[in-house]
């Protein structure tokens, strides 16, 4: 089985993915008429479950929607002990080593992973676990907040495959790490 | 006349324009067989002059080749008083408010102007006075070094009209501002 951990997240040009106070709502400040989904639909039905942050689990939480997720998610915390009721059949806590935490989520039959979240990802590529990552830029300079990449002690090689232009000013990056 | 300040500029993915050491070798390390330009010439051919900061003037100086610009270049320095020799009718110093600067150089007849240089970017982004930024991504995560962009006090709106992708894993996404 192809065993894949991939990104799909939105940036600003400076590469935050919430400004100084934490805020979002830029994210979607973009007119955007049609609800062009920016391949979300299809990046997520190839993939198999979710793994995100006890952050991202919390703010998918604060969301006043429905739970988005058709797909099964693992969310990763030191801390929680469990999962509010009404998520219980939605999600299931893992902790530990990540390449263990991966090696129990495989062993259940998921092998193409979206991982998301800020601190999730930073770990993940930390430890060099990131196989496929599609960066939107949606075209601010925020010029301060939450960073998506942080230090790493080494350096990782990807490739660019593809390139979109969405609602005339996005623009979406698809890399590919080479190994 | 048009008055124009443009950006042309190569960062990791993570939005680093030197890696921790300050070394900038990885900038030339993807294969280039056919010495693809990635649209520099293009671009330089539609620029009347140059500023540059201090530092990124002295790193040119220390390349071991032939002066490489064959437009104007006006040198940003608080504190050089006089240029060495074999510069002389190379560049030109400029000093104190940008704005100032910008008035000085449109008087002598120069209207779009390269913007290069860390620092010299950041000073012109912090007064909002970047109207075009072609960035190429070369596709490292370096995990840390000298960032192209800095804190701005305000946000600021591109929108990004072109993108492109070289030698098979780099792009270039050329983002105008909105006003």
């Amino acid at each position: 089985m192809n065993k894949r951990n991939l990104v799909f997240i939105a940036t600003s040009i400076d590469g935050y993915i919430a400004d100084k106070d934490g805020g979002i709502d830029w994210l979607h400040s973009i007119p955007n008429p049609d609800n062009n989904d920016m391949g979300y639909a299809e990046f997520m039905s190839h993939i198999d479950a979710i793994i995100m942050g006890r952050k991202t689990f919390e703010v998918v939480c604060g969301f006043d929607i429905e739970w988005p997720y058709q797909k099964p998610v693992f969310v990763l915390s030191k801390n929680m002990v469990s999962v509010p009721e009404k998520y219980k059949d939605k999600v299931a806590l893992v902790k530990g080593e990540l390449r263990e935490v991966l090696g129990e989520i495989h062993r259940k039959g998921f092998y193409s992973l979206y991982i998301d979240g800020g601190v999730t990802i930073q770990s993940f590529l930390k430890e060099d676990l990131i196989d496929e990552m599609t960066i939107t830029l949606i075209p601010y300079l925020l010029g301060g907040g939450m960073p998506l990449f942080s230090d790493l002690s080494e350096q990782l090689s990807f490739r660019c495959i593809d390139t979109k232009i969405f609602l005339s000013k996005v623009v979406q990056n698809h890399f590919v790490r080479e190994r």
